[in-house]
Parts: structure tokens; C-alpha cells; sequence
């Protein structure tokens, strides 16, 4: 077996979910997932979890190298790790790892990437980084103009890429507010429905009509328009998440020179990705799909492959 | 005794507070506050609260008419009242009282106000109404031009005022944003400290140079320069509450003709209209401030002299 391709696991530990792959070169071996940072129960430390979750594979194996990205590398995960300055790519990122020790061998953590966003705050990712190099590799991307790359969530994040690299980025709450506005505000009583399209599309072109600036007038119209035109909680559910989601995109259309998003690649789950597939055409966006999983899977074989000499075991 | 001002209740009662006056004409002779209606217990209902805080009174000169505004009209409470559209004054609220009996004697609710927003969508407010009526009266408004009267808070209401009406007004659900992204977002790890003034001034500053289309982007700010620029938690609180207040006012100057906010009423708490009349300036904006609970009660003495002949007992 000296020439069969190395084993390595590949993984993405993010506050809500952890999923690794075992692989041989970019044949996915074996998978498992599980819960994110967040579960993790008193007493247990990131090594022991991580130790427990691959001892299938280490005591098939013998001990495994690994290469994780996420939150894994935040001061709620294993090790912190700083962050990589703007533009980064897969080689920036592979050479600054953080490497640690465990019982299944050696660890590397991806860093998270920081810049001064396009509105010129101070802005970080940990964990999108990685899809970004990946999705852009599967995306393909000049070395001469920028392409936008979108990944939709709790804190969006909208990239500017160029050969390979992120170039720069803003991150937009959108998720976040949804989910506290949803779950504790007034606006849905605390029991939000499933939402309706047409209540979506509503929210969108509210928005759209009376400018992203208004956003904190139009969220109450989420209640008003239950008191006063009858609205139902599944419509009051999309026209909020429609609200949130036009915001965001009109905020990135006002930061684009002609005041348009143009084309965009959207990483993600496909149900949230629709949603801004659907809105983006309302502030001169198209897009394109590339599913998360399979973004943050390539991030990490490319970095891997950049760091392979000093990954391989 | 015969010729002294006959003796009545007037009342606040909302979400978080109940307020009660026992009055003779403009003269206030005793005061009970109580728990708002969010605080009742299984069992109780508005009008067993009610008799039981007035007990005493109604047992000194037994009963007693009331005249009571806030939730108190709405579904969580006593008894649903309709909404008065605009424009309306006190004539127009005391023309729409709904009318309950009680053990305590006979009670009126003040109705709502709805209206048609600058902005284009439905708008409603439940107690602000009568605030706006008696601070109208306390400042002084024209029949001609319209004034601006604002109520900062939960839900903040921004009215143009004419010869003591509400002509229109809009909401901003900036007290509310703040308490669920404090409470239960990631921006200050769910533990906020007391704002500090720089850390106010730093977000309103933000947002008006970034302008408030940016504040879902903005908010994230409040986390990555925590992360990135080492932003004390004291200061991030006010950070974030200067973003809010700042989108806020941004968003009523982008509604008025010349951009420019201009003068302003306050009504409120001072330690909370304080911060309106600190950051008013940056948006073309004065404000002078009248006590909150002065105008309720001027608003319910003006209802109630309105509603006279029928409240009289």
C-alpha cells in the first residue's frame, strides 16, 4: 500500500455543527457528523471530542493527520488562531495553521481572514474562508477582475475574489436578526410560521420601494399589517425574512459602482440560497449556485494540498 | 360639598406599567403605581386588578369614574377598542372611548390611533396617543404649520402635530432592536454593561457616514471591533445603541423635505430623551423635552374635560 494515496480527515467544526470526512487524496472515504461546539457537555474539551468522534478511523488507520476549519479555531473552540489579513488564498491560509497535538495525530486549524470592509469597519470570517477558496475554485475566478461570491446566514458574507483569493468582504447580520426578531420580539409573537412565498416577495419589494434606510420603520409594519390588513403568521414570516434579505442585498447594490450586483456565485444550503436567488434580480443581481458542502470539502483539500509537506505523517 | 370639582381616576396601564391618578380637575390628589398588564397573574383579570388598586379611593368616596389609556385597549387587555384615524385630537379620542363597568364604577378606554406612515405602510400606536395630545397642548402647536413630537422607546413613534392632532406619524422599532440584540444576539455575548457616552457618539457618527442602509452590516461592527480593535464591552453597548438611535434618526431626516430633521418636542424619560437630543444635531435636529408622565396626564385631563358631559357621575 506505500503507493496508495494518504489517508486524512477534513473537517468543518463550526458552533452549531461538526462534519468530517476521511479521504484519500479527493476520494471521500468515510463520513461523520455531528453536533457543533455549542453541544458540547461540561467536562468535555474540543480534543476529547474530536479523539472520540474519529476513533474509528485511528484505530483502523493508526494515528490520522487532520485539517479543520470553523469556529474550531475561535476562543469558544480548540485552539484560538489568529487571522490572516485580506487578500488571502488557499496558500495564505495553509501557511498560517495552527498546528496542535492530539491522541489521533496531528491537528492543523485553518485561521480565520480579516480586512477593513468595503463600508470600512474592521470585519473577520472563521470558517467561510475556506469555502470561499474552495467555492471559487469550483467557480473559477480570474486573476484580472473581481467576482462576488455570496454565503448566505446567520452573518452573511459577501466576497470579493481574484485568482483564487478574497480580496475583500463585509459581513451583514440578516440571519441573526432574523432569528432574535423571530424568536423575541413582538413582530411573530414568538411563534414563527413556516413562511409563504408571496409574503417573501412582498417583504422584498417593500423594501426595495422605500430604501434599505427605512428598515427599522418597516419591521413594525410586520405587526402592524397583522393588526390592521389581516396578514397571517406564515405571510408575516416571509414578509419579515423579505424585509431582512432586501436589506442586505440592497445595501451590497449601493456599494457597487453602478449601483447594481450584477453576477453573483451564492454558496450554501439550496432552500436559503433560493431565497436570495429569488430576490437578487429586484437589485440587479443573478445567481449562481454552488452547494456549502461541497465548497468547504474543496477549501479544504487546496489547502490541504498547499500544506501537504508538512501535513503528510 | 356640593361645588367642589368632582373626583376621578385617571390611568396609564400598559405592557410594563399601570399609573394611576386621582384627580379633582387639574389637582392631583393621590397616586398608585402598579405592574403593567404583562405582569398579571392566572386568575386575575384587568378588572380585578382594577377595583382592587382604586379600593381604597372608591372606599373613601365610593365610586368613581376613570379614564385609562395604553394596552389596556388592546387584545391583552380589558377591553379591545377600535383605532381613531387621522387626524385626531383629544375631541376625536373622546368622541371614540369605549365604556366598561366595573365594581369601581363606570370606566372609559382610550381608543388607538392608526394612520397611513410617511412611509406608505399602516401604522398604529395604543397609549402614545394621549402623550402626544397633552404634550401638543404643553408645547403649544400650531393650526397652521406642523410640529414633530417624539416618543423614544420600545416602539418609537415619530408624529407631525397640527392645532393638537396627530396628523401622522411613523414607528421605529429601535428600543426594541436594542433589547433583543443585547438580550439574545451574539454582538454582546447576551451580557451588556452600561453604554458608555464615547462608545454612543462612536455609533452615531458610524452610521451617519456609512448611512443607515448599511446598519445590518453595521451591526456586525459591534462584534469585530471587539474582536479586531480590542472595544471594551461598556463601550460596544453604547456603540450599539448609537447605531440604533443614529438609523433612526437618519431614516425620519431622509423622510423630511430639506433632509434636515429640525425642531423637535421629546417626550419621554430624561434620561432617554437625553440621548435623542445628543445625537438630533448630526441630523439637522433640536430637541426640547417634556416629561413623559406630565403628558399623560395632560392628555387625559384634556380627554377627559372633552368627554365630561358623560363621565360625569
Amino acid at each position: 500500500m506505500a503507493t496508495a494515496a494518504p489517508l486524512r480527515i477534513l473537517g468543518d467544526w463550526g458552533t452549531s455543527n461538526l462534519r468530517l470526512w476521511l479521504v484519500a487524496d479527493d476520494t471521500v472515504i468515510d463520513r461523520r457528523d455531528g453536533a457543533g461546539l455549542a453541544a458540547m457537555e461540561p467536562g468535555e474539551s474540543p480534543a476529547s471530542v474530536f479523539v472520540d468522534r474519529v476513533a474509528q478511523w485511528t484505530d483502523a488507520y493508526g494515528p490520522l493527520p487532520a485539517l479543520l476549519c470553523g469556529m474550531v479555531g475561535a476562543n469558544i473552540g480548540w485552539r484560538q488562531t489568529p487571522y490572516a489579513e485580506c487578500p488571502a488564498g488557499a496558500a495564505d491560509l495553509a501557511a498560517r495553521l495552527t498546528r496542535v497535538e492530539a491522541r489521533s495525530g496531528p491537528v492543523a486549524i485553518v485561521p480565520g481572514v480579516a480586512c477593513r470592509s468595503p463600508i470600512g469597519g474592521p470585519d473577520v470570517m472563521r470558517g467561510e474562508e475556506t469555502q470561499l477558496v474552495g467555492a471559487a475554485a469550483m467557480a473559477g475566478t480570474d486573476d484580472n477582475g473581481e467576482q462576488l461570491f455570496c454565503l448566505p446566514g446567520t452573518h452573511s458574507k459577501w466576497a470579493a475574489m481574484a485568482g483564487g483569493a478574497i480580496h475583500r468582504f463585509q459581513t451583514v447580520m440578516t440571519g441573526e436578526l432574523f432569528a432574535v426578531l423571530s424568536r423575541h420580539s413582538i413582530l411573530l409573537d414568538r411563534t414563527p410560521a413556516e413562511a409563504t412565498v408571496a409574503g417573501f416577495d412582498a417583504g422584498v419589494a417593500r423594501v426595495r420601494a422605500a430604501g434599505a434606510g427605512a428598515l427599522p420603520a418597516l419591521l413594525f409594519e410586520v405587526r402592524s399589517r397583522r393588526l390592521r390588513e389581516g396578514m397571517m403568521m406564515d405571510e408575516a414570516t416571509g414578509f419579515l425574512s423579505g424585509l431582512l434579505i432586501g436589506a442586505e442585498l440592497a445595501g451590497i447594490a449601493a456599494g457597487r459602482a453602478d449601483g447594481a450586483i450584477g453576477a453573483v456565485t451564492i454558496i450554501g444550503s439550496p432552500s436559503l440560497a433560493q431565497h436570495y436567488a429569488r430576490a437578487l434580480p429586484h437589485f440587479g443581481g443573478e445567481g449562481k449556485m454552488i452547494d456549502g458542502d461541497a465548497a468547504v470539502r474543496a477549501g479544504l483539500s487546496l489547502i490541504a494540498a498547499q500544506a501537504m509537506m508538512e501535513m503528510s505523517v
